[in-house]
């Protein structure tokens, strides 16, 4: 079993509109495997281009508005790599496409790192913060869940929320909810 | 309501004997603020050295490791400071004590920041790894909660583990099960 992190990526299409999409990358070896679901906005600028940047970040807010449709978080270029990272990211990966792999639902990017750089170190696990990635995870999949399994996992999500967030996590936990009302009054735009 | 991150106390006794714990802190300002609950044997060598490290680490087999049986981590020396940090912590901070305000409960140690090294970038988030964390609080907390709570809790972060687990973590979890399965048989070691 591959183990998944979630991270923020980072791409620009070849006209350099920059797009910024939360992804679970693996590790392998030396490379970074991105699986994005077609149609994907990341794949086609990394197709066209060759290149993305890999954010590890624990700003949730970027998680929780991506998929709230918040999706203009500050970015900053970089040096001598054509592309741009998280301004909130720990670290950041500029990434060189080496390998794609076609697939009807879920192409793998086989990616080179080209250098690694690290901003600020880890703080420690934070509940909340896990908490805001379970709810985005929910978020994205309103369609798919029976409502009485997204309401109890928010309420079990809403604990660790309660006792150990902050002001970012309090945000990104309120869009979240939101959303989640949105979708089940019927109205547009949760999903 | 203060922010709490999970992580990893080393200290000392004044024999030299290294105690690791798993620590909920919270940051305020420059200081590292230490709440733990007496009786603690990472308070009694703070208030006797006036020293600790912090570690900032996502293995989690030291979480659900502690709240095992299993305290017994590599460490390594550090360079100026009389202290040893976890082998494998992303990052660690040393701190020296400059406050401690004294609670027949939970006293606080407001600790300085004497120097920071980042060892490695954050990865980003795995969700398994947040799950052992909610595992290791409800193994921490067995004596005090309903049986159906736990086992309804530990289905659900069974998902994620599913899901996105490596090595590490699946070991960590195996440790978790095994403590919830033995405390519910009524053996003693659980809690």
């Amino acid at each position: 079993m591959p183990m998944i992190f979630e991270t923020v990526v980072t791409t620009q299409s070849p006209a350099g509109e920059v797009h910024l999409a939360p992804m679970g990358i693996r590790y392998e070896g030396d490379e970074v495997l991105m699986m994005p679901f077609k149609p994907s906005r990341t794949l086609d600028n990394v197709l066209a281009t060759g290149r993305a940047v890999l954010n590890l970040s624990t700003d949730v807010r970027v998680f929780a508005g991506c998929v709230t449709g918040r999706r203009d978080w500050p970015t900053l270029p970089l040096d001598g790599f054509a592309g741009r990272r998280l301004a909130t990211a720990l670290a950041h990966v500029e990434l060189e496409l080496v390998r794609p792999q076609d697939d009807a639902l879920r192409p793998v990017l086989a990616m080179r790192r080209r250098r690694e750089v690290v901003h600020r170190g880890f703080p420690g696990f934070n509940r909340a913060q896990a908490a805001v990635v379970e709810g985005a995870v929910l978020v994205s999949r309103l369609g798919m869940l029976p409502r009485d399994k997204v309401d109890s996992e928010m309420a079990y999500l809403q604990i660790a929320i309660d006792k150990t967030a902050g002001p970012h996590e309090l945000e990104a936990w309120e869009w979240l909810c939101e959303a989640v009302e949105r979708f089940h009054a019927g109205a547009q735009g949760a999903a």
